[in-house]
């Protein structure tokens, strides 16, 4: 069994009470990464002194570069990190590219958008005004990289796109990081920082590693730093508390639970291109990476005309996944990532059970090309509520799994709305529907209560990869309970670790000084 | 003793357990006020009910003639309104202006971005963007409006303006606004609302009031709600940590304590133009509000060499500046606002004392117009540390009175920047020179630890209102002990009230959409 290691202060260093990292669809143990009696203010320190300034230098077309080299190196070593996520993440092949592709996806967007802005140091934003009668006293904002480190503690979910994308928009920004990948499926980010540190893609510095867990990281944090999650609610609260956090106003962008809602148009009749496109992005977020996204669809609104007709149809196309060993050929979804995250499915699965009826699958299921017993296997599993149920749990919990389940409404615009706001902030919710009015009406009641809405009309349904995906250019995150945070979208997602300044005084000179 | 009531569910109520509030130069009860036993659940729900829906009915321009309603019915009671402050605020009349003529001023400018931003009601952020090959498939983020309230808790330094800046923000991005004045100096947020109330300048439900203990206001809010808050970085923690806030992911704005620092360039010799401009500026903000202004500057870099002619230059204008009863007629500086302002003031001159020495004025004063023992007052206090000194509570605890210290450096840029810093992130700071390269150095090594940099150069003297003034048009706020937040800044304020929401489907549906 291997050790990873962290790479803090410019080095590798093995830390102490280390946890065992294993395959979650065989059990095998894989290796053992901990963090015990590691010195990481020391860690933060040398990213804020070294990392910091060797960015800083960087324009941020150079900056673009580095991102476009970690990009090249990701796809030079994608087999085996594929391999890697198979094993240790219990990902199908198909779900492991989708996590490699994103990040090397994610990493070329924002070298694109650094070779855009091309020699400046720092964003102007917005133009100058005029402060006074006099045209000569003048004010003009800009956006200036923050002096500190970015601490990014990713899920277990997208070991290599959550790394990436958040260190995409970081780096380009010109900020060091620390990266704490969820320990379970640490060995692909491992993996990748170790590619990226062998062919020194990047300044001494500007990229650190933690595995294991997060010891007294975050109690560091001064005010120039920020944090960036994504994980559960509890632990974004448990951060935004921290003593640290709060005496020095460290930024904090959480991203985390959501129940996002697809709103099934009364429109898209059984058998049109609309209503297929609506039943392959359910089937899609309920199977890939075995529901464990946190963009996958959760809350499935159908007409109550069509619900009936709606399940049968997800069932039949649920009936042919094969659930198993991923590495197995075949097998169309793997385990969860974790005994304790199968053991919460399948209490979450009791909850909403009790808001309504189980109509297909079971938390239960016999897993091909694994020993009996191994694995930690839950089938797609299919609930429905009866149409005007209050169903408090299927608005309020998250099951983090291959589950959804069907809401029948009326059809009526204002009643989708009002039911998918029930679940008091997401990151995505969709609309399946060709009509102009419904779409319209649907999307801006939704808009409040969301990061992102995507309108599911059959004229995108060839290029589309769904609601479940995130993209770098659009924002990715949503108000209340999916956390309140923001990120990518964008040069937007630079803001978060720039400080906005306003200049105010004469303006000639402040002209001379942007340019 | 007249009772001040609150404004909640449409309707005038007093509540209980009142607080008195007093005459600060002369300790002459005026009023009180309390909270107790109201309901502010039900508060909060009316303003979103009633105040919510009428307001996201108007357009942008419609919102802004709202502003220049109330920015005139100011107007018309600013002699009244200045009365009082003088009464109540312990203001002279010159402080009581800039209180009601910037919030006047800020609610004209807020008005007249809502008459460019039209007849619409939300808005387009950016370009829209292609997601794949096919143009078709299509991104573009809106700004729409929050479906809940926004909460403003507000300093008493700035009963008027405190309560408009952050009003005029919300209400023209949509947003119903509860808004509870600091008690101690609550007449005239009171007063204006009431104003505004007689005049029914705005839609039931817009605007509600809510004077004495905040109770359990903040134990309500939603996922859709926010609150911004200025005052004690103490307070904004116990804010930031309350469990609705956590648990809701409310919005969160605070403007909390900063060091704002003036460093005089070592090309500004004394008797210069720059120099003269620099004094100035210092002394204003020493004494307007008796130095009762975040902005306030509180650290004067100055080059070593004219260190002794800047304390004795100092000396000779603070001098003239009687202290006493604003009430007076030649009265220049008035209280502190409350008895414990004065004594946590008097502790913090002691403190920084500590670090260097008292070289004018000292804690006790003899007000005039006042009888003796009377009244809340604080004389203005210079102080000094010696070149190089590490001055450790100069550098982190705010004395929120007439007290400046003077902190000789080398004349270098980067050791202004570094000592600046050590401030961990203020409001604004500024740089007075006519030495381009000595500015740029200090403007952009200080820009990400501020929120504002102010360029003190002769050029702008005559137009200038000194760094101590918040401008509607430029940001306001800072990282670190400042809080972290950011208020104003145009239209970049309206951002704290709305959602941004990425739409993500086909470019003609979405285009139609936005128009």
């Amino acid at each position: 069994m291997i050790a990873l290691r962290s790479h803090l202060q410019g080095r590798w260093i093995e830390g102490g009470s280390p946890q065992v990292l294993v395959n979650p669809a065989t059990e095998e143990p894989l290796a053992q990464a901990g963090s015990g009696g590691l010195d990481l203010a020391a860690a933060l320190d040398f990213a804020r002194g070294a990392g910091g300034p060797a960015l800083r230098e960087l324009t941020f077309a150079q900056r673009g570069q580095l991102l476009a080299a970690m990009a090249e190196a990701l796809q030079a070593h994608r087999d085996e990190l594929i391999d890697l996520a198979v094993r240790n993440g219990g990902n199908t092949r198909s779900d492991a590219k989708f996590d490699v592709d994103g990040a090397a996806f994610t990493l070329t967007t924002y070298a694109e958008l650094g070779r855009g802005l091309g020699e400046a140091r720092f964003l102007v934003d917005g133009e100058g005004v005029s402060l006074a009668r006099s045209p000569r006293f003048h004010g003009q904002h800009l956006l200036v990289v923050r002096r500190g480190v970015a601490v990014h503690v990713n899920a277990f979910n997208f070991p290599a796109w959550g790394f990436a994308e958040k260190a995409a928009v970081a780096l380009l920004a010109g900020m060091p990081v620390v990266s704490k990948p969820a320990t379970s499926s640490a060995m692909v980010a491992h993996r990748i920082v170790e590619i990226l540190i062998e062919r020194q893609a990047l300044p001494a510095g500007a990229l650190s590693l933690l595995v294991g867990g997060p010891g007294d990281l975050l109690e560091h944090l001064g005010p120039q730093d920020v944090v960036a999650f994504t994980g559960s609610s509890e632990t974004g609260a448990r951060i935004r508390v921290m003593p640290a956090v709060l005496r020095n106003s460290v930024r904090v962008n959480v991203e985390a639970d959501s129940l996002n809602a697809a709103v099934l148009g009364p429109d898209a009749d059984p058998g049109s291109e609309t209503y297929d496109f609506f039943l392959k992005d359910v089937l899609r977020d309920m199977t890939q990476k075995a529901g464990q996204k946190c963009t996958a669809i959760r809350r499935v609104l159908v007409p109550a005309a069509v619900a009936d007709r709606v399940r049968d149809d997800l069932a039949d196309r649920l009936a042919p996944i094969t659930v198993g060993n991923p590495a197995q050929e075949g097998v169309r979804m793997g385990p969860l990532a974790t005994a304790s995250q199968r053991d919460e499915v399948r209490r979450g699965i009791d909850l909403l059970a009790r808001d309504g009826r189980l109509v297909y699958g079971a938390a239960d299921v016999k897993p091909v090309g694994v020993d009996p017993g191994r694995g930690f296997f839950v089938g797609p599993v299919l609930l429905e509520v009866e149409p005007g149920a209050e169903a408090p749990s299927v608005h309020s919990h998250e099951v983090f799994g291959p589950v959804a389940t069907i809401v029948p409404y009326s059809g009526r615009p204002a009643e989708a709305v009002e039911v998918v706001a029930r679940g008091r902030g997401g990151l995505v919710s969709s609309v399946y529907s060709e009509d102009a009015a419904f779409t319209t009406d649907v999307v801006m009641g939704l808009a409040p209560h969301h990061g992102r809405i995507f309108l599911g009309s059959a004229k995108i349904a060839e290029t589309s990869p769904g609601p479940g995906t995130v993209l770098p250019l659009l924002v990715h995150g949503g108000p209340g309970r999916a956390g309140g945070g923001e990120e990518l979208g964008g040069l937007r997602g630079l803001a978060f670790y720039l400080q906005r300044v306003a200049l105010e005084g004469p303006r000639p000179v402040i002209e001379r000084m942007i340019k």
